[in-house]
């Protein structure tokens, strides 16, 4: 009965950890050991039959049975607890997504992870993760140019959430969509200067309280700071059943485009992007190919923290090297 | 006079020599040592006034004073002799593209800078290449899907020469053009099964001589097995001065798009596309970026054929580990 698939645990249950639990269905060399969270395990709802549930409380009693954590909390309070706490008994993966707080973030984990001997893969996901992948490529390729990042259209849980703050919003969701002039024009090759206005445009769907000013509550979003009072942002009242019905689903995507000049004044445009009906599955599927690139990492000797800049792409596939030679190369 | 810059040679100075020659000057921690060439080497017209021109019969005593060679010979006559000797002296780059011999050319290569302790990158380019590279990202993280790869609108040499074998044939340009029809099709995610007909279709160009009949020309040349009989193939014929006005430049891209479904069945979409005015220029600045590769991972101890599924993609970039995830995560 001994197998050699990968032993994964996932912590945390919201979307991603549920994301991460069907992917591994789709990944024959790896096998679920346990969800642990913070709830009571027995109210937890999950989705394969014979999937464990414990408390995060027990989880030090499963190193040796677990090769690599899938951390799919929060990054503004889970993952800072959690990440050094975690990276200090076990491989880890996460999708530690602010922006600005990587580096400190990587710093704790590397010290933690090597402590440990364990690799711990951070902010892996599509931004960061696939995106940044592909600003560093775009750079290095052509290296006289410029990188243009576009998101959307697609839910942003954090422009949501901001909205929800809003006094008389009972419920809300936020679409960014880029602004497709600005596509256009990064496509031609104009390396264009664009403003937060020109490159992306927000859409708000609100449900208000029943005694709520919808004049008031505009104005409120469209002048918020930093969320919305630089970009171009339109308001729809609607009902919470049109709520429902319409904007429950979490798409996403966006482009990465890096346009610029080789040698002889060439125009060389290279673009990556994404069309996600389901962001945090698409996170998820992520997470779980840079977890079998963890074990594998591990296995070679390798300790501390690792991002997608520092994996060899081999280590994602469950191909051998030389089938991916020869198949895909 | 000490340099830190990664110190590189150039075997071969057809139109993917001159593009890494220009590639080199948009790099400044590389520096270009010389050009080795089969030609006389005062016969050599180089871009670069500074640019050494020597024997490929000398270049053995050049060891020492190269860090990388970026071989830029072609994959049917040169590189399956030159890179098996010139990886048994330096470390190496090149971009041998045939593909169904990729596995024998890799085991020659690491067997050769094997003995000496060198590094060898092969098959880095486009495609191979960066086209290889999605294919492995698409299906590591879509595993439940198809991956697509399209060709084009660009010029194929290997078809071009094919339609300049053709008797009354004086001189031609074959274009390879992906149908939109077909690539929208992938794109809306519908998974098709598409022949190669369906895929792209054949556009030449061709200048007859004095005494040829056109219409038997055009016939050899679209019914031509392997190359344009699966095809649809269009035919025009130009005059001498047409197809060097119109048809000198060397234009390519295409896209390689994965499409499948996540966990709860959603359609996922991964895309990457390239769109060039300069295919051999583009082909030259990925190999200049591998060439970094090369010289980090000599650096580093490490020995043997790699390819870019080998590479942590941190390597490919002048910018450290550090500044890579504070600007570009």
């Amino acid at each position: 009965m001994i197998s050699n698939n990968i032993r994964i645990g996932i912590v945390g249950y919201g979307n991603l950890g549920r994301g991460v639990e069907t992917a591994l269905q789709q990944n024959a060399d790896m096998e679920l050991v346990a969800v642990f969270t913070r709830r009571d395990p027995r109210s937890l709802k999950v989705i394969g039959e014979n999937t464990a549930v414990h408390s995060l409380d027990e989880i030090e009693r499963f190193r040796g049975e677990i090769d690599v954590l899938i951390l799919c909390g929060g990054s503004k309070n889970d993952l800072p607890v959690q990440g050094p706490e975690l990276a200090a008994m076990f491989n880890t993966v996460d999708s530690f997504d602010t922006h600005a707080n990587i580096p400190e973030y990587f710093e704790k984990i590397d010290q933690a992870a090597k402590s440990n001997g364990s690799v711990a893969i951070i902010s892996a996901g599509w931004d960061p993760g696939m995106f940044s992948l592909h600003r560093l490529l775009g750079e290095a390729i052509v290296p006289n140019g410029e990188t243009y990042t576009f998101w959307g259209r697609g839910v942003s849980q954090g422009h949501s959430d901001a909205v929800r703050q809003v006094p008389g919003v009972k419920a809300a969701v936020q679409y960014t969509e880029p602004i497709p002039e600005a596509v256009d024009e990064v496509r031609s090759g104009k390396l264009p200067t664009l403003s937060s206005r020109e490159k992306h445009r927000r859409i708000c769907y609100v449900v208000l309280e029943p005694d709520a000013d919808a004049e008031k509550v505009k104005t409120e979003i469209v002048t918020m700071p930093n969320y919305f009072a630089d970009f171009d942002t339109t308001v729809h009242f609607i009902s919470e059943e049109e709520l429902k019905a319409k904007h429950s689903a979490m798409p996403h995507g966006g482009f990465v485009i890096r346009s610029g000049k080789s040698g002889s004044d060439n125009l060389q445009t290279v673009e990556f992007s994404l069309t996600l009906e389901s962001n945090p599955e698409f996170t998820a599927s992520v997470l779980v190919a840079c977890a079998r690139a963890a074990a594998r990492l591990h296995h070679s000797g390798k300790t501390g923290a690792h991002t997608i800049f520092d994996i060899p792409p081999a280590l994602l596939s469950p191909k051998s090297p030389a089938d991916l030679r020869k198949e895909l190369l």
